[in-house]
């Protein structure tokens, strides 16, 4: 007999809401994290859920199915990711905040979050919120939690997982699902799988978001403990990335709208304010660099305005602001702001086409003037003429790590998948681990955490269901580690 | 005075459409093609129009518009082209659509033609039958027609076209429109803006669709002429290609779906139905060759149906059957399909991995039996299994290169642009001839035309407008090349 019918490694969000889904369908379940709290990543970020079909969707009168959600997030992704595991996560992500919320979870508002036709970012308090929720529901459900314990290895008898080893211990188990995060904290796998990542960060490096303090929850354990069994990882070269002008490690998400960016050919490819999930491939698409560019008007204009309250997202030691006058004097000092008295002049010092620069701007300040961006559509709410000099330009890179999408393939069931597609008897996976569910675009601000609880409560509640007998006495007292937590 | 307010080059769908349009405008119009009948490159099209909102669609129940079609179209394309050029094709295109009709185009029916929610293709009788509605509208509308005369190069004064000139003729005219198709026909531009299609394609080298024949219509004379004035050329490595087997130049568009198609490692990767439009980017994942694979049984049953009304494109030679089984048989002798009693066999000879590709036919059979495809979805109906030896594989690859969409840089109103984008005066271009309004993702059957004629419309009524004077006289007499019609 086994210590657990289930074994989760890894506290995020998706190993909570699998240890729960696991819990609900009466197995005992162990939590294992190989940091000192639960939470892992997740409790970083903006707590963002991309969902369809919901009541809370209905609430605000937005009519929305999984069906529309399916077709979106296959269309942006161009067909490249499977459909039945897309599928999956489309049909079951609505459930499952609904779900969370019958746990206590609030629901604030649900906003557009990326390119979708009707908002789908169901909006929380944030991250920490959702854990906050999740962990007490572990602790009412009686799941056994044991911190500090970084597995080594897992254990396998004749093909399948039975167990987990830590160090010297060993904990047998029916089956283990695994939720260890991604690999942003990782820079040889990052290197390996995300190349990409590096290479468009280039000279200035990759930087996870949120720095060393929240990349450390990000090992990428998944992908060597699942190599043992020969499982297929995927998701090479997915991953997202945000742009920043690289004035600190803490940039903002958005620009402001004052900004004006043009490619190495000195035109301009985009809508500024599009959001961050297409940002990455029209920006990638540049095949160069891409450059910022403002008046002084504009920058005389930006003055600091963070408070508290407008740090949605609550990273140690995040500045929040990085286009406010005094980081951009700073800036204009170590060299990563160029400013020029003139147009032609600025384009000179980034060795693009001076000429066209000046009719790109010149084109833009008509499009203001007129009050329509004929080119790219931007609001023209947003639009500002830049044609007060001295004039300023800053490179802006995609190298702030958010999100990583490589790691064992899943089905749609959550078990994880050998070379030949079929599964590896006693495994599952889910969340930020995985690869296969996450495409080459990020559907939208949600899409990492939509998938996290989708699959995380799809591969607690099938790996539960694929132990084939009834519940055994958990031995929390046998195997807890000296510092774990007790429900 | 000039010869004419409006000269056009090509005399294929778009072409046509400019001139009646800057007719309709009340122009005087030449419309000049190098070869020695109208109709370019478009008469040999399947005659499908992608569009939105227009009455064909409602007539059908189906409730679209314009906008609904421009966010499927930008989404698809991940947003990399730009958005006005794309709004205004989507807002055009329906009513163009309906403009053709006026004229007396028969639209029998719409389907769906790609990834669309809804049915957006307008199927007409053919590409001729488009072009002989065009041709009897451009004689009624006085428009003079020049053929067999190849412009050389354009008359430019003080930097704004004024005229062409064929070899020591020159025509003098207020705009001129460019409309002289892809580059399908010319190996050197083909290796200079999309390698990725010599690429792809591989030892078997591209072949045009229709061949010779066809590909004699699309010489991409666009791109030097407008060189000339200093146009940017933009679409690099933007094209259709479609996927076959390479048993001859003239394949199937469609697979039929007794075909599994795997990927080097042996596993599949996509529903084998997809429409070709987002077959090419899945392919291209796959970052390696790929396979058709069947079984005996299927080949056995895949006889001979051609008939001439399947024909639904008349093109010169077009043999319109792959997948038969006196073709396989004689493909086997060829080597370009290969033939093994076992599935591990079948692998071995691929140099893929046997076990792989045993797995992914044991699931593919197991979902067949289950009659659901829980991978990608292939519609059940269409799924058979993969079990009588002997069995049998054949690469397959994009190498029939069926659209280009690499050309001067238009904006949305057809207006030929520079580096900067600023439009070069006295120029547009519409059509396969330019680059910018196609992505990296051709969005479905009909997505060519829609261009061609969305963009022939707009450029030829903008060039019409740019010419601030009244009608002048024709003087076709002048200048018509010894060979020309008159109308």
């Amino acid at each position: 007999m086994s210590d657990y019918d289930v074994v989760v490694l890894g506290a995020g969000i998706a190993g909570m809401c699998a240890a729960i889904a696991a819990a609900e369908e009466g197995r005992s379940v162990l939590l294992v994290d190989a940091e000192d709290s639960i939470g892992g990543r997740s409790q970083f970020s903006t707590g963002m859920i991309m969902a369809a079909g919901t009541r809370f969707q209905r609430e605000k009168g937005v009519e929305d199915d999984a069906e529309s959600l399916f077709r979106h997030y296959m269309t942006l992704n161009q067909w490249k990711v499977d459909a039945g595991v897309v599928k999956a996560l489309c049909y079951e992500v609505g459930p499952a905040v609904e779900w969370l919320a019958d746990m206590g979870l609030q629901i604030k508002d649900v906003y557009f979050s990326g390119d979708e036709n009707v908002p789908r970012g169901h909006v929380t308090v944030g991250g920490d919120a959702i854990v906050k929720v999740l962990h007490s529901r572990v602790r009412n459900a009686g799941i056994d939690i044991a911190l500090r314990r970084r597995v080594d290895q897992l254990v396998v008898e004749d093909g399948r997982v039975t167990g987990v080893r830590v160090g010297d211990d060993s904990i047998s188990a029916s089956v283990v699902v695994l939720a260890t995060g991604g690999i942003e904290g990782n820079p040889r796998l990052i290197e390996k799988y995300i190349p990409m990542a590096v290479e468009l960060a280039g000279t200035r490096g990759v930087y996870p978001n949120g720095g060393a303090e929240v990349a450390k929850y990000s090992q990428g354990d998944a992908i060597p403990l699942s190599q043992q069994v020969g499982a297929q990882i995927t998701g090479f070269n997915r991953f997202l990335a945000n742009i920043t002008p690289g004035f600190s490690t803490e940039s903002d998400t958005y620009f402001p709208a004052w900004l004006v960016v043009v490619n190495s050919e000195g035109r301009r490819f985009y809508d500024e304010m599009s959001p961050y999930s297409v940002t990455q491939p029209i920006v990638y698409e540049q095949g160069g660099p891409v450059y910022a560019i403002f008046d002084d008007e504009a920058k005389r204009a930006a003055q600091p305005r963070t408070t508290e309250k407008q740090r949605k997202v609550r990273i140690p030691g995040q500045t929040w602001e990085d286009w406010i006058e005094p980081v951009i004097d700073e800036n204009v000092h170590t060299g990563k702001v160029i400013k020029r008295d003139t147009i032609a002049g600025l384009a000179r010092a980034l060795d693009i086409p001076p000429d066209n620069l000046v009719k790109t701007l010149q084109k833009y300040n008509a499009d203001v003037a007129a009050g329509e961006d004929t080119q790219f559509l931007k609001k023209p709410d947003y639009m500002r003429p830049v044609t007060s000099g001295p004039f300023y330009a800053a490179e802006v890179r995609l190298s702030r790590l958010s999100v990583t999408a490589v790691g064992p393939k899943v089905d749609r069931d959550g078990r994880v998948l050998d070379g030949g597609n079929a599964p590896i008897r006693g495994l599952f996976a889910a969340g930020e681990c995985t690869g296969g569910v996450l495409g080459d675009v990020y559907v939208g601000s949600g899409n990492a955490l939509a998938n996290c609880i989708a699959f995380g409560r799809v591969a607690g509640r099938s790996a539960a269901r694929s132990v084939g007998r009834s519940r055994v006495v958990a031995m929390a007292g046998e195997i807890a580690a000296p510092h774990s937590e007790r429900p």
